[in-house]
């Protein structure tokens, strides 16, 4: 694609572009979706509003993410387009912190798009690499999607999956097979955050290196005390925080009356 | 693209992903950038927590619209990609019913891009179409984009310009050249918002049929009833209403604590 150009620093919206650029930069090789690209502008209509920063509710999600990562038997960090695209060193890093298992799953299994991705993390060193191809031979069942399909040796036998931008059909089949689910959802009010165990109410790309500082300094508690963490998050708390704050911040901007919001560029 | 496919009409988002549908299909085409696509997802999310519908107030800047243009003496349509992919019919049909001129105004001008834009509106009967290739010859000063690049028949001599899904400098630009200008814009926070006269925070696809009736139907009514439509509209009314109802909204969501939000399918 030719239509990425060099952004000034000095915009004041030029991370939210770089991003964007991460994003539509790994169209052509087939990573990134159509739909994937929509689905990152809804984002970044409610990450604006959520003022674009870890809020302290987020903070306390992903610091219960992280302990609930630390004390599974079997974790999985579940990959598609998006993320791949926009933190592929992080997954990596994440799974490598953690001891989880890698898995590529995506809504779309175009031809070659999970190869695709699967280079993308093996340029960032990952050296096993679930739901590539045939691997991922299993069916999860209700779910409307090649969400479906799933590794035998990874989300199906998982107690705990950690579903960054996640659809709301697969959260829900994975809550009713009894895994704990740890989603990254920057609508409060979406189905996957209202049915994750556990909800981080952030852009991505801002939670993923929160997540892993934390998995580093939890991963030398006792295993007691990680529960205890995990025992005490109260995810309708912090979905409540979140709406409370898109709220607040909404007054807050037409209070003011400046026009700093999301920049169109068609 | 291959990622399409049916979508069941009784889904919760089938409107909404058959509107994602129609602008992922005329991405092969050139028609819609993949740039449009992340604005349309921001789009989306502003009117999920607007209610998706259109609000009295948005009804009033509709009706406020239809009288700015058929009083204007050079009114013109701009087009860009999404709205193509959209509504062309209705363009060429608001276009008719209002007298004024269609120009192809694009952020991205890539090759082939507005010829690809022309064959849908002749597909629809346009007869005359400006901006296309060297048309576009004329430049309006302060635009950082392809924008910039306006028809010496159209934009550059318009005194009323009708600009959907914008962005916020070339309404900034437009305005400065003493310009009226009628946005349409789902984020009430954007600058396009903020700084059009007029400006209908309302879905596109929604706001063009009610945008072609009201004109004809203020047609029949004379330029001294038209002139007191378009004088006594107050914009920074409209603006104020929509966040009151984005905030509104947002508050009722999380009471009933439902799960009704945009779908993700990455």
């Amino acid at each position: 694609m030719t239509e990425n150009a060099e952004v000034s620093p000095k915009h004041p919206r030029a991370e939210s572009i770089r991003i964007r650029e991460r994003l539509t930069r790994r169209v052509d090789g087939g990573v990134v979706s159509l739909a994937g690209l929509i689905a990152h502008g809804r984002g970044e209509a409610f990450d604006y509003i959520l003022g674009e920063r870890t809020t302290p509710s987020a903070a306390h999600a992903i610091r219960a993410a992280a302990g609930a990562l630390l004390i599974a038997e079997r974790p999985v960090l579940s990959v598609n387009g998006n993320v791949a695209a926009l933190c592929s060193r992080e997954l990596v890093e994440l799974a490598g912190v953690t001891g989880a298992k890698l898995e590529v799953n995506l809504y779309h299994r175009l031809p070659g798009r999970d190869s695709a991705i699967e280079k993308l993390l093996r340029d960032e060193g990952v050296k096993e690499l679930l739901g590539v191809g045939e691997a991922a031979s299993a069916q999860i069942e209700e779910v409307n999607s090649d969400r479906r399909r799933v590794d035998p040796r990874g989300i199906l036998i998982a107690d705990t999956v950690f579903v960054p931008l996640e659809d709301g059909d697969r959260t829900e089949a994975l809550r009713r097979m009894g895994k704990t689910v740890i989603a990254v959802d920057l609508n409060p009010l979406s189905r996957t955050a209202q049915l994750a165990s556990i909800t981080i109410v952030d852009n991505v790309v801002r939670a993923m290196p929160l997540l892993i500082s934390e998995a580093k300094r939890l991963k030398g508690h006792g295993i007691e005390e990680l529960q205890r963490e995990v025992s005490s998050f109260n995810n309708a708390r912090v979905l409540s925080d979140a709406m409370r704050t898109m709220e607040e911040r909404l007054r807050e901007l037409s209070r003011r009356g400046v026009y700093i919001g999301p920049r169109g560029n068609e």
